[in-house]
C-alpha cells in the first residue's frame, strides 16, 4: 500500500516512535535522539566510542523484493558485527535511507525487523536521513568501549592461536541454492538460510575478548580475506588447517571444493576470527560454554617469513596446498571483484 | 579512466591516504582511524559527541554529471552545516559510498573536494564503506560540544528575534536557471551558482551561538518549511517580514513571488536560521562583524495562539498574508512531496 507521506511523516510513523520507546527504556548515554539537526551522545567517563558504517545496496547485498523485515533486522546486525569485532557495547545507530516509494507496508516490516534486532542488543535510532532514491540503506552504528581495550586487527602475535566463532560458510551455500548454482533439498536450505537472512551480532563475545584476544575482525567477505587484513596490519603470516574451519552437517555434505570454498571464503558469515595466546585457551573454552557458542582454533600465527604477510592453507592430509591453489581459494569475496 | 581496482585498494589509493595525511597532524580526539572494524573516538572530559548523517543521492541532491569535486566538497559542506547547527567542533566523519563502476578520474576529483573541506575544517575521514551501486554518499559527521551547550530546536521563547545567517534562495535560483524554468544572464549566474555547487557550513558561526541563540538549525529545505520544526518542538507562533529575508542583488531583479518563494522556500542555502533574546542583538552584530557574515534579524517568536503552532507572514506592506496564500508559500521542498 502506498500513501502519499512526506518525508517528515514518513520518519515520525515508522522510525521515530519506536526510537523514542527505546530511549524512553535506557536513556543512558544518549542526550539527544531523532528530531534534531544532530544527535547526542555523553560518553562516560573512560570510554572510547566505536563507530561504523555499512551500506547495502539493492541487488548486491540483498536481493530486490528481499524480506523487508530480515533486510531491517540483517542492515543494523551487519554493523553491531563490526562493533562486536572490537569489543564494543552497542550504545546507537543513525539510518540513512533512500527508497525508489514510500511503501507504508514495507517500511512497517522493515522498521518492526530493525527495531527488534535494536531492542535485543539494546541500541536504539537516534538519528538519520530518508530521501528518495534507488533503495539504499546505510546505517552508522556506535558503541562504548573501556579507554585502550579496543580490539584491534594489528595485535596479532607470533605463537598466537586463531580462532573462529560459530560455523562458516552456511550463508554462502544458502546463496548458492537461492542462485540455483547446486541443489538443497527444502529441509536442508530450512536448517541453514537464517544464516544468510538473519546474521547473529557475536556482541557478547566480544566484550568477553577484551581481555584476552590480541587481535578480531568481523568475517564478512570471506574467512581468509579478512584474515589477510589481520596479517596485513599485524605483520605475521598464519598457518591454517582448512579440515578444521567449522561447517554445518549441510555443509559437510557438499563436496570438498565446495566445503573449502564456502567456509573459507564465502562471505556473508558475521563471525568473529580472532587470535590469542596459547595460554587463554582454557578462558576461551568457558566463554564458548557461558555464551553456548562454538569457538573452533582453525590454526596459529606464524613470524612473517618473507617480505609480506603469506598464508599457508593446510589440507586434510596435513599438506600445504601449492601457490596456485591457494590463490585460487583467496579469490574471496570483494564487491569490485 | 576505468580501473579494475579491488575495493580494498580502491579506499587505500583514494581515501585512506588523504585520511592519514590528515590525522597526523591533528590526533586530537581520534584514536583509531581507517583500516579496522570501527573508528575510535576519545572525546575529551565534559565533552557531547554531536552526530548528523545526509545521504545524497543522484539525481535528487546532484546532477548525473556533476562536478565531482563540487560534489565531494557539497557531501561533506551539508553534514558540517547540520554540526554548526548544534554548535558543535568538527572532529571527524565517516563516508559510506556506492559507486556505479571505479572510475579513477572522478575518485581523484570527488576526493580532492572532499579532502578540501575536510582540511579546511579540521575534520578528518575517520572510516567508511566502499560498494557498487547507483551513486549514493551518505557521510555521517561528528562533532564535540561542551556537555548542555547543545543549541536544540526545542528553546525558542516567545519575544526572542529570529535571525538568519547569509543570503538566501542563490541556490535556488541557480537551480532554476540549469533546469530552464527562468534565465539568468551568464554573468549573474556566475555571481550566484557556488552558492547551490559549494556551500559554506557556518561552524564558527554556530559554535559564537553558543551562549547565545535559544534555538537553530541549518536551512536545508527552505527557511520557512524549517522554520516550522523550530515552531513545533518550540510550541511557540513566529511572525515573519518576507521583506527581511537577505536576498542577493541577483535575486531582487526577480518579481516579487520568486523572491519569496526562493528566499522562503527554496532549499539548498545552508543557512543558519535561529531565535535569541532581544537583549542579544549587540553580541549579534558583534559576531556577525567578526565573521564577516551577514546576520539579520527576519522575525519574532510569538505565545502559541492555537493548539499548534503557526506563522504568521507580513508581505512589504506590514499586512499578514491570508491561510491560503500561506499555505502556498509554505509547500516548502520535500524530497517526497
Amino acid at each position: 500500500m502506498q500513501s502519499p507521506l512526506g518525508e517528515f511523516e514518513l520518519i515520525q510513523r515508522f522510525f521515530k516512535t519506536g526510537s523514542d520507546a527505546m530511549l524512553s527504556l535506557e536513556k543512558q548515554s544518549i542526550a539527544l535522539g531523532i528530531g534534531d539537526d544532530c544527535a547526542l551522545l555523553a560518553p562516560n567517563l573512560g570510554e572510547e566510542i566505536a563507530i561504523t558504517s555499512d551500506m547495502l545496496v539493492e541487488g548486491r547485498h540483498f536481493f530486490a523484493h528481499a524480506n523487508p523485515a530480515w533486510l531491517g533486522q540483517k542492515a543494523l546486525a551487519v554493523n553491531l558485527s563490526d562493533l562486536a569485532a572490537m569489543g564494543a557495547k552497542p550504545l546507537g545507530f543513525t539510518l540513512a535511507i533512500a527508497l525508489p516509494q514510500v511503501n507504508s507496508s514495507w517500511l512497517e516490516a522493515f522498521s518492526k525487523g530493525l527495531f527488534a534486532m535494536a531492542q535485543q542488543y539494546s541500541c536504539p535510532l537516534i538519528g538519520g536521513d530518508t530521501t528518495a532514491g534507488p533503495l539504499n540503506i546505510c546505517i552508522t552504528a556506535f558503541g562504548s568501549i573501556p579507554y585502550g581495550k579496543a580490539i584491534k586487527r594489528s595485535g596479532a602475535l607470533a605463537g598466537d592461536d586463531i580462532w573462529v566463532s560459530g560455523l562458516l560458510g552456511d550463508a554462502r551455500l544458502t546463496l548458492a541454492a537461492l542462485r540455483h548454482e547446486l541443489h538443497l533439498i527444502p529441509t536442508d536450505l530450512q536448517t541453514i538460510e537464517a544464516r544468510m537472512h538473519q546474521p547473529t551480532p557475536r556482541i557478547q563475545l566480544g566484550i568477553a575478548l577484551r581481555e584476552i584476544a590480541t587481535a578480531a575482525l568481523d568475517i564478512s567477505d570471506g574467512l581468509l580475506g579478512d584474515l589477510k587484513h589481520i596479517l596485513n596490519q599485524s605483520e605475521v603470516d598464519a598457518e591454517i588447517f582448512l579440515e578444521r574451519i567449522p561447517k554445518s552437517a549441510t555443509l559437510q555434505n557438499q563436496s570438498k571444493t565446495i566445503q573449502n570454498q564456502f567456509a573459507a571464503c564465502g562471505g556473508d558469515d558475521y563471525e568473529i576470527c580472532f587470535t590469542a595466546p596459547p595460554d587463554k585457551r582454557n578462558a576461551i573454552q568457558e566463554i564458548s560454554q557461558n555464551l553456548s557458542l562454538a569457538l573452533t582454533q582453525i590454526g596459529s600465527i606464524k613470524n612473517m617469513q618473507s617480505g609480506e604477510p603469506n598464508m599457508i592453507l593446510l589440507d586434510q592430509h596435513g599438506t600445504a596446498l601449492s601457490k596456485a591453489e591457494t590463490t585460487e581459494l583467496l579469490k574471496s569475496f570483494d564487491h569490485f571483484a
